[in-house]
């Protein structure tokens, strides 16, 4: 089902767009397969682990609202190219875009934030399909969708204290909700990578796969996801959604919001950076 | 402590009233042991694995709000007769009973929902002894229990997207806070049926035993209950029910609340309760 | 890096100043390490396995009130000395500071209800170390930190019905928020203690680690806590707070708070106590 021909026009468009100007810092791109009913969307950025570009963020915005209207539809994929979901933003990008108060507020809020919103917004069902490093905002993207099918050489963290910054509140909620705060706060305030067994006892994933039936695996959920009424589907999930609280949760004031972006105004953030740039290890003074 | 003889006054009672008009839909009866502080109520619709029709709804609430007054009482025990804790609503009836806009939202609200709040509210300790298939309505009167004590044999899930509806708030807010939003959305989103296992690794089940050893756990579990001061436990099981918030998130508004009965006017709906009926594989077409 | 000398000047004078007085009844007190960032409190009760007495309770606060708005602090570890966590709240006491009304509210309130406070405002990170029993009152100071690394001998419970009294708001919401509301349940009706298997299954620690890996695993720990950047991990700690709604959820009416303590007007109560004091078995009647 979620193989990766034929790609609707719409995707191609979208593909044919943004394929020029952002092939070098990743793309976001969907395919269509079963009839129309499955939506794959792919993350892909060669070499860097699918690490998640400014660009690649919009994208993914991009491609889950166009598809979000489409009634035809009846289960979404989201997976990474090329053995990894996702290994987290493009920190190599870091210094242009999330350096100033004002960068890191928008980074956040649009555009990553556009891009998990798409995700979280989407009416039918999103599974996320990992096989490989899910870390960071790749791991963000995953808490966004409704299923998580993994295999087993996959592998999970936050580990942005490393870096030198805190999570951001709609993240947060994600992960916050997925979880539960013990776990929230053990992959952030420790930095580890889990292995998938570690993620699927916590909750974090839905399924753990041996690596040779994963594909298999995400095929027969595809058609268990699909052989049930769509209406059904999106009423179950927009109910959940409403019970769930989490829109009601990120209601920050101002100032606490603001305190979110703190960081940019540290030297230790600056000197995480430089130190994940340049391979070293920080030495952080709470300054 | 859960034998079924000697049955209280009260409980005779219940099951000669009802017993009768509805013994071909199944009944729902209550027996007295530990010298009246246990009570256990049986879900019993033989050869039907105890479907659970309006009827039965009904007795449900009617058996859990006679004794919900008894201060005698320590703790209940909900099970089923002969192999199965409950397979679902009573399909059968739903033709008549769950079929326009009307009667889905009174089936959902009044019927099967007195019935839910009915187990919600018992101020004592209330175990589900699940040995078997426990599914849809079945699952749902488990996870209004305090606690679950769960067979090896026993199988779990809520695939109703199949027969073409999505899940009522009251329903999914239960499901919801027992086993999170992620394993809320496997359970509806796929349909499929969890093994023990994945039950207990998912928080759906507090315990799993051995079948040979289930009905010696559940005694032994009655008697720690039992050993417990009645206060104490109402006391504690109180303000984990006012703090949880399970009430306070039901809050939707009228149109919110309209719009999970919208299935009732789908196509979709009345061909996957007819392909239910005549154990045929429906065609959903979002329509 | 927990190891105990030297200890800081602050940490001196509180062992001085509490030590003399306290010393029958148990001590909290507070030693640092890795150059300062690391601040291990002890709870220490020897020969009671660290039950939690009025002064212990007073004590912990005290600590962690002082060591809060150290900026030079990156990360708070709690143990017991001596081959267990804390096997609960110093029952011996109870007779003279948790009988009347107006003591269990002062009680729970104020004494218990302030060294959790404490240890659940600390902006850093908070890490349980625990090697022994974890139970009630020592239970309750495990959820209220960050991480629970726990070695395989150590077992979990809070037993408090077979004494006779329910769990306070403030206890209950930490339980709460940890495990949910069908494993607190399960905690408090049963009043089983739960060996670490479970209580890692549970979600009720982190991580579960071999006995004679743990000290060493709690270092590790320590080590990856103190490679985040200060400021991240107090703000990501300080965000997933606020999203939680644990201090939300808490908002009781003054009638609801107030019915938390009527478990000191029954006669069941005052039966368990003298029961647990005397190694009886107690007769509860419900009154």
């Amino acid at each position: 089902m979620n193989d990766r021909q034929p790609a609707s026009p719409a995707a191609m468009r979208s593909r044919q767009n943004r394929g020029a100007s952002k092939a070098a810092a990743g793309r976001v791109w969907c395919s269509r397969a079963a009839g129309g009913h499955v939506a794959t969307v792919w993350l892909s950025h060669p070499g860097r682990l699918n690490a998640l570009s400014a660009g690649m963020w919009k994208a993914l915005a991009d491609v889950f609202n166009e598809i979000a209207a489409d009634e035809l539809l009846r289960a979404v994929v989201v997976r990474g190219e090329g053995g990894a979901f996702a290994s987290g933003a493009d920190i190599t990008e870091f210094a242009e875009l999330h350096s100033s108060r004002d960068q890191v507020r928008r980074y956040h809020d649009e555009i990553l934030g556009e891009g998990l919103r798409a995700v979280m917004n989407c009416p039918v069902p999103v599974i996320a399909a990992i096989d490989g490093p899910c870390v960071g905002g790749g791991l963000e993207i995953a808490t966004a969708c409704d299923l998580r099918i993994a295999s087993r050489r996959s592998s999970f963290g936050v580990p942005i204290g490393r870096i030198g910054f805190p999570i951001a509140p709609l993240e947060a909620a994600c992960v916050l909700e997925l979880v539960g705060r013990a776990n929230a706060l053990e992959l952030l305030l420790e930095g580890r990578i889990w292995p998938s067994e570690e993620a699927y006892a916590k909750g974090l994933i839905n399924r753990l796969v041996d690596d040779e039936d994963w594909e298999r695996e995400l095929e027969a959920t595809l058609q268990r996801v699909c052989s049930c009424a769509p209406h059904a589907s999106r009423r179950s999930k927009w109910i959940l959604r409403q019970l769930s609280g989490i829109d009601d949760r990120q209601k920050l004031s101002m100032g606490q919001r603001e305190s979110c972006w703190d960081f940019a105004d540290t030297s230790d953030y600056a000197k995480g950076l430089d130190a994940f740039l340049t391979k070293t290890r920080p030495q952080f003074k709470n300054d």
